[in-house]
């Protein structure tokens, strides 16, 4: 498993994937573009990618294990065949039977001829749409949610994999950024609250749509604008159009997450930067703080910037006290169980210069299951620390999540089963300080979006019960 | 690729597939019985392998590429988990785009729950199939035919697998040999003309389906029955229980060619003994023969019985004339042009002592686009043959069959091109002998079943008409 | 080719390599602390790496190429034998015909028995070294220094492994940081000009020497002292002895360029942190710039801290300006020319919302041929930054060092061939800035050692002309 | 570890090695020469590989572990340059610590500049030799003779490589067939026992030197002779001179189990066909047999060739009796105990319709441990057999030997602790049947040349005294 930042496996949340599509208007290396794309987006999926390209009524595609450089090495990108249109996808997915086979993007033959879809986000129905089109013959290969998409817009679809498509949508529930493709048109989807983020942009005539702006970026593409919530965006011949699902009651819930720990801090989201939120989440800490400290420091990567925040506003200075072992990786072997219980210091080293003798606040993204901070707290003890104040970006995470929390991690959840000062003595540290949901808004007030808050405090915009069942009767 | 005996590539006929399922009274390691079992199907297919485990209404599995020892490396057959009832196949295929993709078993949730199939033989109307599963809503992933048939039979199930697929099979047409298998059931399918082998073992209280019966004898089975052309055999915790497809009107017509070239020596289809047919037809090629020579020898390894007939009958010594390097194996590179040309060689070597100034008959099992032929016939000649004699333990291939030649292969059968003379003059031989068609029944009159003989004579069971339209179409 | 940080292969000083070892009081997995302590030091060589251990008069090892995981993967660390010394190596080195031939430890049967060596450093008269030893019947089955180094101690030794060290080390010139094993001693050597470091460590009753201090953290050792210049640490069952090699007419001249760029930041070198060398870096720059600007900012990861310090001193804001792509590694496929040309922004992308606009300092720790500094340029001004300014935290790198610039580096070493205006010009800054050497040994005054300045201003503790054609001779 | 024929590990003698050089009058691709020589020496060594190219006063090389194939795929073979000379080697070994160290050819820069040496036997002395050369100074990187061999030759040279390899040659004892190469020198070194084979070929103006004759075919070379025992072959651009060793007193002794086993049959081995040798050890059997049997058959490969010769002189009909799985390699996996209890039935299955009540003999080259050989009987009987006759187409084997025998199966040697007719009883055969020594001499009675019979009566040429010793204090 390949780790984010110094994090623990399992003590983090994980995003569920990253997409990609390009429609050019000549016959050309798209998957290439593609694997640019991608690789800017792999912080959003580590374990598997795949990427299809749409040429001469075809489609061809590749898939695998590992990171996309990994799962292209050794010719495999090359053994593509240039095209006009070309979608993919990074996925980031617990372990599981059948890996390999879960891969994105869904590549398939059907009313439409060949078509492939690549999915961020959850459903929250799909146990009664499975259910609902196995009654109507349908087999299913994979337990990914994309796969009942895929069938239900074909089901829909007539041959029009536009009115497969919305149609679709008016029966699914959840989180979707789609990137679909047929061997014609390139189609970009965003679901009605718009939790998953998706933006649309251009290099030269070609039009790019990604999850995130830094991969507009890392292709040289320019960013146009987001896909609105409940956006359906028709890329062909005859140029870009767009369609609207039913968002009649449905405010824009964009997952606050995204600017927590998701996405990366070079992108901009629903007009809000990443690292402006980051950093006003620091300053929105230090505003409500009334700790004494003598140095402020973040933990790499994620903290560090909020930290910076919280001493501009505080004066009070900031400095690291955490090194990263920048080689930290998937490969890295524990050779014995008393290592394991040490592994935070294969990743993270305490500057004891830095520290010794000092006041400490130490500032993360968010606390999960809390073993990770408990050992961050420990290293800056033996390094010297005289005191060592936790703080987290973020509000106390309480609720399950099918967007960014698996359910090994869930039962561990140390915010739904203990209070924050259990909390504070669990981890060890002098003492540990939540940001309120309200702050968490406030740091992102930029956004030209409404927030879902679900995972602090159980407003999700929809329900999660048959998601719970269906996860547990399908994986 | 790997490589069978001395062959070239694409100058051989393929068999396109072995299967193998075991059904225990008890829930153990059934994944290593069919790993068993598969290794000794391995010479029907190189190129990709897989195995489904079912066990408490659950069905996992693992499919790669390779042989299956490679594709079983590294943990990965320790990690499937017991049970008690497991399929698996062996695959042969030329290159395409998408090949992990199309490794069996199919493995798919529908009407009858988790079900897993393995297909060892072809369709010819899968094309219609196709068409009319995807009006009815259905979506292809890859481009198999074993998809269609799992597709139909969970169509025609409602939710029992033996309806499902007697419904099924009375819509496809082709050869198909079958394992199916659900949480509860496992099913063994030959299709109403026998064209593929199957056959049943037993071994305590386990039963196990096979391709060929060196399978049964590697896990240690004792090989009970064939199953019938037509006949469905189903095995669940009631005991064994046959159906029989409608056969009216359809003859027995098994692949004369897996005694000629595809099964193994040690194998006995339909009652005769491989290695009985191939010795009967040196016999009958030396019986018909007024070539006057000093030795008779085979080409390793499927043409050295036969040529052991032919000495017993003729009083012709046999005695080796080519020498096989046992390391060839898929990863030999070719460096240059040069050596391509002559890389027979780098498999076979001329035992010059044995044949220096002899009249050399050398046998082998069939000639398909003649070109192995053209240089083994150099090699000995080089070697100092004074004459070489070419015999084919086959009649000359004349016709395409979807169960063994593909396309790329067809274009350049030499059968289907030259005449006799023709072939004799390209191949560089003195003279050069097939066997009749009627002769190569008579090597295999001990089989329990008439024979199909399309690729020599055109006499197919089944049109082959929408078979190629299809694969023009959906490859 | 491993990058660090987001540089352009080619484009940064190379170190050569990390040493570790350790002496155990007990028969234990010694083997595991020194993968641990070599992948703290995977930053000094990502080449290849390899570990030796000693038990029961013998020495077993492995050596590979590659990440130290990498080298371990597969059960090769757990295949090692449990041990009373071990030692270990990762190095850096340029392309060459055999690599893993030229990996470390050394692992040699001469007079001592059996011994082991690791070598950080380059020494300058290996030609003559190898002349006289050929003549003297010695061959060489490497190109590596260390090699040189192994058959001189053997030679002066009659057995005993400290002459030996004492006699090698009067006759060879240049740097080293040597650790040594035989079966029951541990030897930790630093060169009379302390040019490479070398520390000493305690875990309970084990001494571990290492390349840097943060090798120490990581295997919970405690850091007892430097090895002094010229010293000769043996650790045995006598406990721990030193020797003193004739320093007469050296002072300490230590490698500047380890606070620079070659060391962890959380390392402390001859007493000095090399985190607090970089930010007084940062804030001498401040104080001797008059350079108008709205924010600071430093290049990842490198630049980061002097960043900091800048900021601290002139009140300007620390703003990143660049973001980095955390999964950039060795695999990563540059699929065209064209893309090749920007590599730069495959690893950094502009945070376009912190520059917009802005007059910017962008802090590097140096520069070398000047092409990634050129793409940072650009990419800052196409991310709409108003003025970039650019600063080095060192001298202009003016002289070759066999040190750390391989030779097709030197070729195009910016400072030998340009003037500071020209450089400015090449990479299209509004302003660049040096320190001067005055100005980094004052930012590095804290060490308890002099320091040796060659790459900047050619003042070498030794002669580097036998060295150069050395390297010509034998690579 | 990759198995030849169906035994089991460590149930067969052992090669050692086989080595292969060529010299070219023109600047070329020699390297692809010797990978089609090396591959078809494979049989001789499959735990390693390599090969050296000397040109432009260089020498640059490959070596590693595996198959030659899969040492020399992922483009190493193309990576290395084109050349004038260049040699190569295929090992077989035990496992051990450091195998890719002990990798053959050694390549060294010594007083004859750059120099490379491959290596076919073993040496007797080499403890003696280490010692003395230990003591001049010299140290030892690996554990192989090969390297004592080297560094004798560079001792003795004084920058001569002709009088290094002659004085070289005088101090050592044991087996070695040798191919040495400088940049301008190709040379080809045979023990004054010629114990070990090694021939000369041309092709076009190339001068080729190969373990057997097969490699010559391979590359399309003439055979022109057999080196001469004590023969020194040098080809440069002077054209070939021999030189010869003492050979005073000593007689040629050639390892007679070349015939037996380790060659392959289409070599001819000092004028004597190995395919030949062979069949005239099954007539002799046949001549001395009085059992009365319906079929006599080889074990699959080795015991082919004399089943054959045995069915000639006896009349008694040849039939196969085992098939063997042409598959099985080295990452067969043995899932559980029970299974590898029965390995053998994975390698061979019993043709049933062949020998169900049939009186069998089956015959196999030689018998190491017995193991094999038991369940062979078991397996043919299980098979139907009514009588199993052992016969193996050499002696007892009863003696060490450094050539083939490795010391774990030496202790498990069954003919040095068991008589025949308790060896019998061990297999479960009906009968078993030995030749003598004179039987296989006579049965190779047409080389030109005295053989070793030591394994069989333990005459060897030297004594094993310090052999033994040797090895137990180096390895």
């Amino acid at each position: 498993m390949y780790l984010r930042d110094g994090k623990l496996p399992f003590d983090a949340m994980h995003e569920e994937c990253g997409v990609f599509g390009v429609y050019s208007n000549e016959t050309r290396d798209v998957a290439n573009t593609v694997y640019y794309g991608l690789f800017a987006l792999q912080h959003r999926g580590q374990e598997s990618g795949g990427i299809a390209v749409a040429y001469a009524n075809k489609i061809q595609y590749y898939k695998g294990m590992g990171l996309i450089p990994e799962v292209f090495a050794g010719g495999r990108l090359a053994a593509l065949p240039e095209g006009d249109i070309a979608i993919g996808h990074v996925r980031y997915s617990t372990t599981g039977a059948s890996l390999a086979a879960n891969a994105q993007p869904v590549v398939f033959t059907g009313k439409c001829g060949k078509t492939a879809l690549a999915h961020n986000g959850n459903l929250t129905n799909t146990r009664e749409l499975r259910e609902e089109l196995i009654r109507d013959n349908a087999v299913f290969q994979t337990s990914i949610d994309s796969e009942v998409m895929a069938l239900l817009i074909n089901k829909y679809s007539d041959g029009d994999i536009v009115k497969g498509v919305l149609a679709a949508c008016e029966r699914i529930r959840g989180s979707y950024a789609l990137v679909i493709m047929t061997t014609d048109k390139l189609i970009a989807v965003r679901d009605p609250y718009g939790i998953r983020p998706l933006v649309l942009g251009k290099a030269l005539d070609d039009v790019v749509v990604a999850s995130e702006t830094c991969a507009l970026d890392a292709v040289g593409a320019v960013y146009t604008r987001d896909v609105r919530p409940g956006e359906v965006v028709v890329i062909d011949s005859q140029g870009e159009h767009s369609y609207f699902l039913d968002t009649a009651g449905k405010k824009p819930a964009a997952c606050i997450f995204e600017y927590v720990y998701f996405a990366r801090p070079d992108s901009v989201i629903d007009g809000l930067s990443v690292y402006a939120a980051r950093k006003e989440s620091g300053r929105i800490l230090a505003r409500n703080s009334k700790i004494e400290a003598d140095i402020v420091s973040g933990v790499p990567d994620s903290g560090l910037v909020a930290a910076r925040g919280y001493s501009e506003e505080s004066g009070i200075p900031c400095v690291e006290a955490l090194a990263k072992n920048r080689y930290v990786g998937r490969t890295f072997i524990q050779p014995d169980q008393h290592m394991r219980e040490n592994s935070v210091s294969v990743k993270l080293n305490a500057l004891r210069a830095n520290i010794r003798g000092k006041r400490v606040i130490i500032i993360d993204d968010s606390i999960v299951r809390g073993t990770t901070s408990r050992k961050i707290v420990r290293l800056l003890r033996e390094g010297g620390a005289k005191e060592v104040h936790m703080m987290a970006c973020s509000p106390v995470v309480r609720h399950p999540c099918h967007l960014g929390i698996d359910i090994e991690t869930y039962s561990q959840l140390i915010g739904a089963n203990k209070s924050v000062e259990e909390i504070r003595q669990f981890i060890g540290a002098d003492s540990l300080t939540y940001m309120t949901v309200d702050q968490l808004k406030e740091a992102c007030r930029g956004a030209r979006c409404g927030f879902c808050t679900g995972c602090f405090d159980g407003n999700y915009p929809y329900s999660l019960e048959d998601y719970r069942e269906d996860k547990h009767k399908f994986e």
